[in-house]
């Protein structure tokens, strides 16, 4: 199966990413209020219980592809 | 309005931030068959038209969030 994890910087939590690409897109003229830059992972799994998957990924996010201090994520299995 | 622009690197072009995380997620025990890893952009828009979002949404991705020969990137428009 196929699982989409999004990991973003917590609110309140400074992103100097997301600044510069808010400040790039103001200065080539679009109206932008706030930008924030996080990640996207794709993962290719095989093919198992999705319940079992969705706790590997909770782990995976908690060891590896997030920082839980400063950033959530957001997981979602697709079966194929 | 709030928009997401999911940015991926395209089927084929080499991915070494996820050939990373591959790595390191089989290293911490977890099955994975593959990872790619790309970025997610949340953008708070100014209250207009949705259909004139898309089409400037459209062209921040081509000028700056995304390298079109290389990325293909998603928009999602959430009106508040």
């Amino acid at each position: 199966m196929r699982a989409t994890v999004l990991v973003r910087p917590k609110p309140g939590i400074l992103d100097p990413q997301g600044e510069a690409v808010e400040s790039s897109l103001r200065q080539l003229g679009f109206a932008v209020d706030e930008a924030r830059v996080g990640k996207v992972v794709d993962l290719e799994l095989g093919d198992g219980d999705p319940e079992q998957a969705k706790a590997d990924l909770e782990r995976m996010c908690q060891q590896l592809l997030a920082n839980p201090l400063i950033e959530s994520y957001e997981i979602t299995v697709t079966p194929r």
